[in-house]
């Protein structure tokens, strides 16, 4: 379905002709994720307003193009790529915070403004955005509200779905909608609010989120915990909530990560160990040294062979982390990047069993991630131009879900189904499950123009 | 519709006759719920699993009479009466902890499961259930997860939604489901876990509910600081926030409400105080210790006359909170119980307004509740046969449910809209949202069998 030029014109009238990207350069600067897929759209839209936007679902209805929208183009399922052409609805002028309350501790903002960028603003004022996926320089409130985006402070503080209050969008029917609330509370009527964060673009552009914040924790400190065995790192995860501790995160490394994050930063992680975790507390000071002893001791107890406070290093470990998705491709110019989710208590399990398909299929596979949620980024590097290379992969990662549902776990914990993973859908999601989904998404997009061909294949 | 004796004869072929009752007296007892309200359905069914609730659902789909699902009966908005007669579904016989998992910190329970107890069962184990609806001793988790009930301390931790991982459910149409995951995290398709938490028993009969657990705080401190202002009292709860602190409970009493709970528990509040906030602090010993510290120092600054910890008051406070409830009846016979949300920093003005109001109109009005969260409950107390007691209360409620929404706020926090707050709904919800949830309702129970006269009117 390319767009044709009478939709073009009417685009042009709705948007002026500075806001219509047609050319060839600013269609490839929207044709791509962090899957690596590339689906260069017909024309990128840039618009400023809910109006706007209603104008262009609209038009896209009665002349039915598709339309995918898009914020910073950091997902890794290629929910926002325009995989039938049609017309990318760019956020990229939608970047206002349009209020900030202190007092009642609740904030209003456009789609396109940047987390990482809202992170300091608020916190400048002495609040917090806990959300923090690890694209947050980059990526916008409106992708993680469409994807409900997760991140290392998920373990203690929830996602992105349990900071936002109210919504304004509009559905792919081009009705301007506004749900949910400006308060703490709220329960009249059904649950739109939550119903469209982490549909994936798919019911709705959202225009205007309300975001619940918290008081900034009074200190944190990190640490990480060293191990030789992968299995006791994993053990100790769960080891942390029986006694009774919540700390702001634990990440997992393993030693393909390990070494990748030290030789892309040098932040000082030991290459040789079997499996690090990363931990963090925070809260009032007195509360955050005692739950850094804690998680020492347990630590120790399952196991650790080191245990240190982070200090002056903190910074560098946490970019470290954060910088291994992209670090990730000295193994390999091609990435195949799943996020499942297993029971914590199910963790040792499922990374060894991670290992033995990684030793049985010589795949360069690579996992780190929230283990402290059971959350797991398994990574597969591999060059998708070897002949059989991609097919093998593919394999694995069946083997990785059948294991990750058999466990009782989900394949996807943050990133959502998009494009990429709706070959597994009805692996986790039954017939009447989606049958329901499926209506739900005519009662938002009857003609089904809102970033088609994601989830349900 | 009346249930027909053919009706009758199917639901005995599906339950064996003793677990369906059409004896007046176990109608009687099925009629009821917290506003007062008597519906007095055709007949009262107890399955015990879900494939007995599918049976009954497309039982009632084929002949197609009303079912109306019920747990305890403590509602505040009458969601588990049948107002069009039919079938009441009972979830009374099922009352199983289906599986409780320290490792994991999640538990399943059947619908029928009794809140508090819950709770004592998981605190036993170290673990811990945040909701904590004043109904607790009583009502079912099936139920709090149907109106998404809240509670005290709601404002630290958060609503019933939030602990809700996924649910088995039988949708109106009679399909069996699963939503949602058994882990920390999951965002594959949408989220129907949380759509049908908070639809008030509309879209589908909950049969299994998967919770997530938190390990328990080891300490708790409750507190009391007395305002003779009104105003400073309701001043204080943001000034709490915007400190830093994020306490557990933040209860707020006014004269009338302390009065009520004073001659009913002999709980030592003083009843000459203009309002009384009721405060908790938890988390480890050092912390709380801090935290009440800092609310000590706010309130004091904010112009309370007094702050004590309760001490060994501390159980007694809290039943006299919890009982407020039914201790409003000596104030009259009958009693209509809003629970309004307004941003905190509002809560001053209103509680400046109802004053008004109850001044203006001589009408007997009693506030208090969750002010952390905005959320107060505004009760109104009268006698129905009264000539045009009625009127001049519903007429108190339409002026203040119009304040609410004109202070940003929204009509019922956590009562829900039930058959008792239609009339007010499309003052909060307008024309295209209803239409959407309609459309929702539609694709869980097209033929409208399912808790019919409720929420949309």
């Amino acid at each position: 379905m390319p767009l044709k030029e009478a939709a073009l014109k009417h685009l042009r009238g709705i948007l002026g002709p500075g806001r219509l990207d047609v050319e060839i350069e600013g269609r490839a600067c929207n044709a791509y994720d962090a899957t690596g897929q590339i689906h260069t759209p017909d024309a990128v839209a840039y618009p400023e307003t809910k109006d706007e936007i209603a104008a262009i679902l609209r038009l896209a209805n009665a002349m039915e193009f598709p339309v995918a929208p898009r914020g910073a183009g950091t997902g890794m399922t290629g929910g926002c790529l325009a995989v039938q052409g049609g017309l990318v609805l760019s956020t990229a002028r939608m970047r206002r915070v349009v209020s900030l309350d202190p007092a009642n501790m609740v904030a209003r903002v456009e789609p396109g403004v940047v987390c990482g960028r809202f992170q300091e603003e608020v916190e400048a004022m002495g609040l917090f955005y806990p959300p923090d996926p690890s694209s947050a320089a980059f990526s916008t409130l409106g992708g993680n509200v469409a994807e409900c985006a997760g991140g290392p402070r998920a373990v203690k503080y929830g996602v992105t779905r349990d900071y936002v209050l109210g919504l304004e969008a509009v559905t792919g029917a081009g009705a301007c909608i506004r749900c949910g609330v400006q308060t703490a509370k709220g329960v009249v009527g059904y649950d739109l609010t939550r119903l469209i964060t982490g549909s994936e673009g798919t019911l709705a552009v959202i225009t205007q989120i309300t975001l619940r914040l918290l008081p900034k924790p009074a200190s944190t400190l990190t640490m990480t915990a060293v191990y030789d065995s992968v299995e006791d790192a994993a053990r100790t995860v769960s080891a942390i909530f029986q006694a009774g501790i919540v700390p702001c995160a634990i990440e997992y490394l393993d030693q393909a990560a390990l070494v990748c994050a030290e030789d892309y930063m040098r932040a000082g992680l030991p290459t040789d160990a079997g499996a690090v975790l990363l931990l963090a507390a925070d809260g009032s000071l007195s509360q955050t040294r005692e739950d850094a002893a804690r998680l020492e001791e347990v630590c120790r107890f399952r196991g650790a062979r080191a245990f240190e406070a982070a200090g002056e290093k903190t910074e560098k470990l946490w970019a470290a982390r954060k910088s291994l998705s992209p670090a990730l491709f000295r193994h390999g110019p091609h990435k195949i990047n799943e996020d499942i989710v297993v029971p914590r208590s199910r963790i040792p399990e499922m990374v060894r069993k991670i290992n033995e398909i990684r030793e049985r299929t010589g795949l360069v596979m690579v996992t780190f991630g929230h283990a402290g949620d059971g959350n797991m980024h398994v990574n597969i590097m591999l060059d998708k131009n070897n002949p059989g290379a991609l097919e093998k992969a593919d394999k694995a990662v069946d083997e990785v879900f059948a294991l990750t549902l058999a466990l009782g776990g989900t394949i996807s914990g943050e990133h959502g189904v998009g494009a990429t993973k709706m070959r597994w859908f009805g692996q986790e999601i039954h017939e009447e499950e989606r049958a329901l989904m499926l209506a739900v998404k005519r009662a938002f997009d009857p003609k089904g123009i809102l970033n088609p061909g994601k989830i349900f294949g």
